[in-house]
């Protein structure tokens, strides 16, 4: 089955928005074995809808809209499909029953131009929408669907999760298309393709090279009759990967550097804290995205000057003689921060964030180390700038060290 | 002048990667004075892509392609306008030479497949990229103009910034959109909307109210002849809302608040210190992504448990008492952080960031306190869930505290 997207909304194409729908969506639908043939994103004006709907029907069996199912004038979503298919909107009486019934759980009036989000054509079948005062349109014609859902993310997504997809695999049955993502870090993405070069060919699972801030991701995507064998596809050739890139893979799919290393800490009984420089509570904060974080995470200090390492621990001396941005110092951070807050494992970390150099090291060098009293690691890199991107890098960075040697623990 | 936006890449049709590429050049189409009509993704498919050049030549004046420029053989869009225009691609030797010393700089030899990104057609001047191997194509004929930019963003933003919007400018003229944003924090959409009502039936400017997670932005778009009218029309309206909205307007266009807080602090010669339970390092992770943070953002701690609240310097009484998430716990924190790390601001922030109520305190429910030893302000507030957003939300909020805090010192 071929799709395309038609993203609604002049307030895409003013660039106000990001049509991050359309992304959404496009990751959806090979999991049905649907193929995504193409995107178009037009304005709020009823030509140029109707336009690409006709362009889009001359090419695919499926059409999925967002956008342009409020109830105001340059709302014309409807409108459009009901000019395209020649069909005449009418306000539908048990949809209408149902609009006016969201506003009155809001103690409200309906304002009498919902009114228009409750016409269909005859074509149409609502699509329900508890998130919002806009219903969907499932239209089925001549063997083909146009699919409108409403644009607000929250509301697009539930449509699509509970209402449409099961529909879709249902009618689908068929083909599947199944993708695996395998997640590393501390290997270059062309030093990723190099490991994985002999792999690369393949044809079923395909395999893709994706440049992300938490590193480079490889994903498997593969085709088949069902799910099950679709991931006997995938297995064996994941298998290879696995063995080629050893400990730089970290996880896989939406798993998440801090998600990983907080299960581990929980699992182990072991708590964390943290001292940090050129990171600036990065870490911390990624920690404490984690809900249950506050079960390991005890706390982090961010010490941004040179006093300030000092009055929480690090001796004047290392720092006076290695510099502030050294192996040195970022180890007695780590052992500072265990020692003070009382726990576990200890993370320091130091560097260059830019824009200047300091103490004649160049702008992303970075420090870390991770230590529970017992085992350490302290590592040297140097991450390109600009700024945002070395703490960001950086900050992963610890976590990636951080998980090994929890590892390594056993 | 109309345009259109061909996005070429398999990746985005995936779903792998969001489209960022045509959201930039959406917002600065405008301030040209060029209408865009329509973006189409098209996937890495030449008989594709040759369909969408073919549209978007019946309908507009401008074609922007991205991507596709690679070395690879799934890099076609060279090849596609070429096939469109009926032109016949053949290697330039100046280009070719360009491309050769690219590699030498990097102290590698060329590989022979990057000879393609040396071709052009009898239509096409090359664009220079010196970020990357990929030069662009600026195509005319028949008074038409297909532009072809390289995807990665960085590559993409510098060509049009440097290349190709000076000489659209020269080539235009006339018309001028100038678009102007107001930031506020501390205010719901629907609630700004409301203040405003009187000035939205505007026509030029345009105003337009979106939410974003450092609060609601107004935007006022005006068309003129030139650049002095467009803002002289933006000019009186945006005093009407500056008026309405008051103290709630932080900023506009691209600062942020983490960089207004940083002028302002640097201009009165203060340091500032952070104690955040809630925010888990957010607020100085914000403060740090600005590079001159370090002279006056001193570092912070980051007390997640009420044994580090303690202690850093909180009294534990005061959390027996009112309980850790509490007015008084707040602006304890705040003090106790001014105090140990010596500075002359201090914030403090404890509050439920979920997934379970605190202390018989609601999901979302955040104390800030803000002070410089004299003056303080301490506020209590109810964000909404999911967790990443109430840390957002607080820390944000934190920071507009912060500026009231500063502004009133005078």
């Amino acid at each position: 089955m071929k799709a395309e997207i038609i993203s609604i909304g002049s307030e895409i194409l003013l660039g106000k928005i990001v049509d991050t729908n359309a992304s959404y969506l496009a990751g959806q639908l090979p999991l049905l074995g649907i193929e995504l043939c193409r995107v178009t994103q037009v304005g709020d004006n009823q030509a140029g809808i109707v336009e690409a709907l006709r362009q889009a029907w001359s090419r695919s069996d499926l059409i999925l809209t967002t956008g342009g199912l409020g109830p105001t004038e340059d709302d014309l979503t409807r409108e459009a499909i009901a000019e395209f298919l020649g069909e005449e909107p009418k306000v539908d009486p048990d949809l209408a029953e149902w609009v006016r019934s969201v506003f009155r759980r809001l103690g409200r009036e309906m304002p009498e131009r919902n009114l228009k989000q409750a016409t269909l054509i005859p074509s149409a079948q609502p699509i329900p929408n508890p998130r919002g005062t806009a219903p969907g349109w499932w239209v089925e014609r001549e063997s083909k669907l146009i699919l409108a859902l409403p644009g607000p993310p929250n509301e697009m997504q539930r449509m699509w999760e509970r209402e449409i997809r099961p529909k879709l695999r249902e009618r689908l049955g068929g083909e599947v298309i199944i993708s695996r993502t395998l997640k590393t870090f501390g290997l270059s993405e062309s030093r990723v393709a190099e490991l994985i070069s002999p792999l690369l060919p393949s044809v079923n699972p395909t395999i893709g090279v994706y440049a992300k801030p938490s590193g480079i991701q490889i994903s498997l995507t593969a085709k088949a009759s069902s799910q099950e064998e679709a991931e006997g596809l995938i297995t064996p050739l994941e298998a290879q990967i696995r063995s080629l890139l050893g400990e730089n893979i970290w996880g896989e799919n939406d798993e998440t550097l801090e998600k990983t290393v907080g299960i581990l800490l929980r699992e182990k009984g072991l708590t964390l804290a943290t001292m940090e420089s050129c990171t600036g509570g990065l870490i911390a904060n990624l920690l404490t995205d984690v809900p249950v974080s506050s079960d390991y995470f005890k706390g982090g200090v961010v010490a941004y000057s040179n006093e300030l390492k000092i009055a929480f621990g690090v001796e004047a001396k290392l720092i006076a003689h290695y510099g502030a941005v050294s192996y040195e110092v970022a180890e007695a951070m780590a052992e500072a921060v265990r020692s003070r807050l009382g726990t576990d494992v200890g993370i320091g970390i130091t560097g260059v964030a830019g824009p200047s150099e300091l103490e004649g090291k160049p702008v992303g060098t970075v420090y870390t180390a991770v230590s529970d009293g017992v085992k350490k690691r302290v590592i040297h890199t140097l991450y390109p700038p600009p700024r945002q991107q070395i703490k960001q890098r950086a900050a992963f960075g610890a976590l990636f060290e951080l998980r090994k040697l929890l590892l390594e623990r056993g």
